[in-house]
């Protein structure tokens, strides 16, 4: 079968075996924004050579704006009500294809405010099937950060944080951006320090977010360093504010899933703030997605 | 005298008689970074038919990218550090007159990062005329809000939120600006309420702020509503961070600083969290400058 991960801004696609091993895969910068609806065109450029019937996928793709808008399965949300609630298409363009699109998971729990996410809960899925019943955290940062709670092999809980968006938009469109070296990306950990520091004390973000004007303007930190310390200031707002500092007793350990640039800064500072971390490679979505396949019972 | 009121986007000018009453003023769109650099003929063009010979001006005009760097007077300060830390200039291009520039006040208290401000020290002078000596809570509304406490006729603290600056940073270019309505910018009040009370709920603000995604979304409010709650989401969180809710006992009341749009905002949210307010016109600042030309000798 085939497995499509199709976000935003990227498009991947794996080509596994029968156990669900990845024997190919490809990666382009063809999110669903960039085609502008040329769905079945991408799609067919990106898996030229494989003849699968079969393909499974889910991210954003699968939302309104997306090629078919699947709706949100309801928390808690077990890999099988995935399963079932996945939408299916023909389409003219891959004759002999069938495409099966995996729907993504909404928390209208405790807040007003429902919160959602798609293309996760294939991870989520994959992870869920290497860990035992019990409860779990669980943190896929990125330019929407994902906190997720699962347990008895559920999601439970979905939790969004902005603070990738927040962190681009304040560097390439605020007053803090004109401080900082726009060509620098190395991680400060000096910086990203005391960025992390700055979080836990009284003031709140916004006034913390002028702080990082101050340090430049005082010359405290250097314009390649700023963006460590914007970095550690937002990052030490999420973990200090997200499901796990709320959580009595608090976890002791958080799973995180991503590429391995986010992954180092979530880890160091989840690490500085006394939480273990166990890292796993944004690859899961493959596992996921053939565990879906498997309980639809495309795979007999 | 003339007093000069000259920011990053606005330009103030007051023509002042012998007690400091306002004879006449004018106002342009000719703040610091849109005249590049030509001060001397920007202000002449505004002052027209003014021939008074004392000139003082305050604001970003007298910061490093402005006409003269005047170095920042610490916490505490009281109007007469002020006037004696102004700077002279007396400009070619404006023969027979002298300039003083006010300087502006830095905060290097109990965080690590120092707090300024340059500007807002001339209204909170005039402010504090009119006060008694205890101690008294400002907020000055605006793209980076000033809350500055005052006692024994001193300003004591100042604390910095750069909610102003996030709301359009976000609303122009975060993908929750695309969920809004570009041309909105009616007050809407349940809409703002709904953002108020969100800012009192668990998660932090980079969560709430995806809430702002999902509620338009979800289609619990509409992309007219969405930047009214935004606005309350915001606002909420600078005014439940701030030094106002650190203090115990609360104050019972804040004075606000700034237009009658803004204020309005602020003093309905103030209200609602149980704090009295009194507003005060931005035009402080003509009688602040009067304040500490007198205070300087320069009316003698």
């Amino acid at each position: 079968m085939i497995a499509v991960d199709w976000g935003t801004s990227s498009l991947r696609v794996y080509r596994l075996d029968a156990g669900g091993a990845v024997i190919s895969q490809r990666r382009a910068d063809l999110g669903i924004t960039a085609c502008q609806g040329q769905f079945a065109a991408t799609l067919l450029t990106q898996i030229e050579g494989w003849d699968d019937p079969c393909i499974v996928l889910s991210g954003m793709i699968g939302s309104r704006h997306g090629w078919v808008e699947v709706p949100y399965v309801d928390c808690p949300a077990d890999p099988a009500a995935l399963a079932a609630a996945m939408a299916c298409l023909h389409p003219p363009e891959l004759p002999g294809r069938t495409l099966w699109f995996v729907p993504g998971v909404a928390d209208r729990g405790d807040s007003q405010t429902p919160d959602v996410m798609r293309g996760e809960e294939t991870q989520i899925c994959a992870l869920m099937d290497a860990l035992n019943h019990g409860c779990h955290m669980i943190c896929l940062p990125g330019t929407h950060s994902k906190w997720v709670t699962v347990s008895q092999g559920r999601i439970d809980n979905i939790s969004t944080a902005m603070t990738g968006e927040v962190y681009a938009v304040m560097r390439q469109h605020s007053l803090l951006g004109a401080l900082m070296n726009p060509e620098e990306t190395r991680f400060d950990a000096f910086a990203f320090d005391a960025g992390l520091r700055r979080s836990g004390m009284p003031g709140g973000l916004l006034h913390h977010l002028f702080g990082v004007r101050t340090a430049g303007l005082f010359q405290q930190l250097s314009a390649n360093e700023l963006p460590s310390y914007l970095s550690g200031l937002l990052i030490g707002h999420e973990i200090r504010a997200s499901e796990l500092f709320l959580r009595v007793p608090r976890p002791a350990q958080v799973h995180l899933i991503g590429s391995d640039r986010l992954l180092s800064a979530y880890a160091h500072a989840l690490v500085a703030l006394g939480i273990g971390v166990q890292r796993h490679s944004e690859q899961l979505a493959a596992a996921g997605i053939h565990r879906i396949a498997q309980l639809r019972g495309l795979l007999d």
